[in-house]
This record gives C-alpha cells, structure tokens and sequence, in this order.
C-alpha cells in the first residue's frame, strides 16, 4: 500500500489537484477549471469529485489526508473563507465542514499563498532551513511565512500580508485603504501601471514590458529597476524584522529577474545591517504554481508528524 | 524552600538584578551602576556578585536559574554579544560561557529588547496573550517580537529589529546603513531632532518637548504628530505581517501618549485592513524599564516548563 497525500490548489481559473507521496512525488494529478459561473455548490462538488478521483485511482488505504489551499483570506478557526477577490462565490462558505462532511474524512484548508511558502519549505529551495518568507509576484503580491517549518498565522490567519508593507508612504492607492502598499510598486499590474504612465502604451502587459526590455527598450528596463527597488525597501525591513535565513521570490514576474533583481539586491544591502552581517539569502522559488499544490498536501503529513 | 528565579539587567549605565518568583513576585532587588570604565573583568565580576548575593539572601536551593537581559545584539548560538553601542567593553565576550563558569549553574542569555517584550508577556500588559511585538521608545527604539510564547530570534538572534522598519524611504540617515528608519522618526532623539529643526531650541530633550505640549506649544504638539504618524506607518505594516493581537509601546516617551496616540492611531486606522477588521489592541506597555528584569528572570521558569 502507497502511502500517499492529496492536495488541492482552488483559484480563480483553476482547480487543481494532485496525490503526493510522504517524499513529495507527485503520483497522480488532475486539473480542471474553477467552474464559479456554476454557483458554490457546483465548485465544493468538483473539489469533492477531484479528491475522490485521485483516491479512486491510488486506493483509499494509503490517504493519509487532505489539504486545501484557497486564494482569499481564510478564518482558520472557523474554517470559513472570511474574503475573496478570485473566489467571491465562496465568501461565508464553511468550505472545510461542507468538504469534510461530503469526504468523511478529515481537510486542511490554507490560504494559496501561506500553502506555496509551505510547499517551497517542503519540496522547493526552502527544503533546507526552516524559516523563510515567500513573495509570490502576481497580478497583486501574495506573502507566505514559515516560521520552524509552519505557517505564522497570527490570531485569525491573516498573517503574512508582505504585499500590503508600506514602501512609499504617498505612493499608488491600493484597495486596501493604504497608499504605496508593495503590491501597488512591484505587481505585475504595478509593472503595466508604470508602463502606461511611462508611456510604453496603453494595453501592454507585464510580458510586453518584459519583452521590451528584452529588446534593449530602456524605459522598460527603468520600469523593472523601480519594481526592483520597491522590493528591495520590503525585503530590507523583513530582512530586519524576522532575521530569517531565506527569502524567496515567485510568481509570473520572476522571468524578468534579471531586470528588476540588481536593483533589489542594492537596496536591501545598502538598507539593512542584518542583511550586510549575516548570511541572509534572497533566490528564486523554484516550484512555480506548483508550489501550492505541494503545501497543500504537506499539511495532513505536517499534522501527522507532530 | 521559596522557588525564585533571578534576572538581571545589564544596560550601558544600570546593572540591576531581582529575584523573582514563579508568580512574578519581585522577592529582592539589587540595583547598581554598569561600572564599564573598570573594564570587562570588573563588569563579569559585578554581575555575578549581584547573582550571588541574591543567592545569599535567599537561599541557593530554591534556584531555579539565572537570566541576563543585555543591551547589543546577541549572537544565540554562541552566547556572545557581537555588537553593543551602550557595552562595547564586552563586545566579543562569551558572556555566558565566562558567567556559567563562575556560578557554576546555567544562565539564559537575551536582548533587553526582546527580554522586556517577554517580561510584558509574562507579568504586564500582554499577560493573556501568546503573541506580541514590544516597541520600546528611548534614546533609539528596540523592538521584541514574542510568538507562541517566546522570544522570536531569527537564525542568528537579531530578529525583532523594529526600530529600524524603513518607514520615509528618504528620511533621516542611521546609523545602521538605511534611511528613514523608523527610531530616526519616532524615538526620543528624533523628537530632540525635530525640535531643533522646527526652532524650538538648541538643547531641547524630549522632555522639554512634553512640557512645552502640555503648555499648548503648536510646535511642540506638531513634532510629537509626526512621532505618532512615523510610528502608525510601522505598525500598520507589523499588523499586516504578523496579525498579532497586541502590539505594545513601552519606553520614556510614553509619557507623550496623548499628544503622539491620536496621529499613530489614526495612521494604523487608515492604512490596515487587517486592523480595520479585527480586534487588533495597541496599547501601553505597563512594566516601564521592568520589563527587561521579569523577562530576563521568566527566561530559566519557560525552560524549565518546557
């Protein structure tokens, strides 16, 4: 019998599931889309269905759980989805009871970025340290924390919000209620904001920007510098504040890295002692939008080990 | 047989030491000065003399251990401090090593900081709660981050570096490398600073600052409004890092509550949802400069449970 994990990674657009070996193989996967249109009921369905599935094709005998990782703020004690900009539908959904009573087993639920720190932590470049934030650079800026190899949650789960750090105190309004919040100085959507401003025209995307600068365009290029130093004020006071010996960056725009990293680095090195006096490392994540995947399985061998 | 433990406070003018009880009873005190100019040995010496003779006083066999709470950063691991403004005598110094050898008994070894985030948590303001971050508001601004119970130290001990969250990306120059730290906005110097700089005086303390507020000084109250603005930006960031559910300003500038709170509440207010939507609690730290003596002196009691 195969021991074995499955986690779910609910977005937006896709749902995705896959089953984990307990030395993080993946043995079977599923993907699908986000079916939202179709109401509440019809998604707690699909994730049911998926799970059920992959257990189908592994066997049940060697489940050792479920976990969920979901893209919006999560109460953890309730298990209730509290907000959600990519999944409104489920908002006020007890989604971990619902699932739990439809599998009859035990479910994890996890905020999606919280999962994909744990996930790197587990399988990614954090495998060798037990502390590390992630920084996952998307359409906004998602943050995850491990703190001796677990999630920080805070009181109700809301920790780890990095990309609502304050870097320029008057800067761009973000829908927070703050202004200069770091996703609004270093998001893709910051990237294509700043490139409208600039005037590298109206529709382009985060990939045009980075393929302008790819062709030399040096205004383009000044784009990702400032995206850089953006993350580097961030990553200076997290270096300060948590003293960890990891930081990894994520997400979509991590293909421009070597546009906007230089930037980054000089700012956090001009910007924190602890950063200049210890051997603090920044570096890619290397898991991609699997990361996710991988914590959300990670949570029920988590729970089992302790 | 009475159950103590004892802390002691090692800062650049003050050595104090207390014996303690598990119920946070304050049972004997020894207060004198940190005599630097006699040199390290004199330092060593003094302390454990302090040590010994609350020892004498009440009896070796209710001992349960030794805690130094110490102004500089620490390296954990080793037990040395690596770098002190207020101590550079002992800079270097297996402080723990050479004071273990002479007691003969193990001793816990802690950033004042951090030892009077833990003193707050243990026997003040933070008594019902498991986490918290101390602000503590002096010359410069220490900072102490206490999840789950203990001290936060990051992988070399010098996590909790509050007071230099960048908080005016071109503000003030520090010491540390950065500007537009936060202890170069908010603490004691910087309302000396301020002070000067708006005209109020060449030799002005912070002190001098609090009394020209409270005879209705428009100066004076403006400085200590940008002091709560710098300080509300921090810790709208440290509310959406940690969701913690107290934060805590201690220190001598705490006096100029009134005349600082309501711009720094109002920044806070303004800047977090996670504020915004929880009960978030920012509050008085009630121990004053006794905080560092209960946390040096609870640090043996949490080893001992544990």
């Amino acid at each position: 019998m195969r021991k074995y994990s499955i986690g779910v990674d609910l977005g937006g657009t896709n749902l995705r599931a896959a089953a984990i070996s307990p030395a993080a193989e993946v043995l079977e996967r599923i993907t699908g889309a986000t079916n939202l249109d179709a109401g509440r009921e019809a998604v707690l369905e699909d994730i049911v269905n998926s799970i059920k599935a992959l257990e189908d094709r592994l066997g049940s005998e060697g489940l050792i759980g479920v976990g969920i990782g979901v893209a919006g703020f999560i109460d953890m004690r309730r298990g209730v989805i509290v907000g959600s900009n990519n999944l409104p539908e489920l908002e006020g959904v007890p989604i971990l009871e619902e699932i739990e009573q439809r599998l009859g087993t035990r479910v994890f639920l996890e905020n999606d970025a919280n999962a994909a720190a744990l996930g790197e932590k587990w399988a990614g470049a954090g495998k060798d340290v037990d502390d590390l934030a992630l920084l996952t650079l998307g359409t906004g800026i998602g943050g995850g924390i491990i703190y001796q190899g677990r999630v920080m949650h805070g009181f109700v789960g809301m920790a780890g919000e990095i990309g609502h750090m304050m870097v320029v105190p008057n800067g761009n309004p973000c829908g927070c209620g703050n202004h200069g919040c770091l996703e609004k100085h270093a998001s893709a959507r910051a990237v294509e904001g700043m490139a409208y401003m600039i005037g590298l025209g109206e529709k382009v995307t985060a990939r045009d920007v980075f393929e302008l600068a790819e062709q030399g365009n040096e205004l383009a290029r000044r784009v990702f510098r400032r995206m850089g130093v953006a993350l580097g004020i961030a990553l200076a006071t997290l270096v300060n504040l948590f003293n960890f010996p990891l930081y990894l960056l994520g997400g979509g725009v991590l293909g421009a890295w070597k546009y906007f990293a230089p930037a980054m680095m000089e700012e956090v090195e001009r910007r924190s002692f602890t950063y200049r006096n210890t051997r603090t490392r920044i570096e890619k994540a290397v898991l991609g939008n699997e990361a996710g995947l991988y914590g959300a399985a990670y949570l029920p061998v988590q729970a089992q080990a302790s």
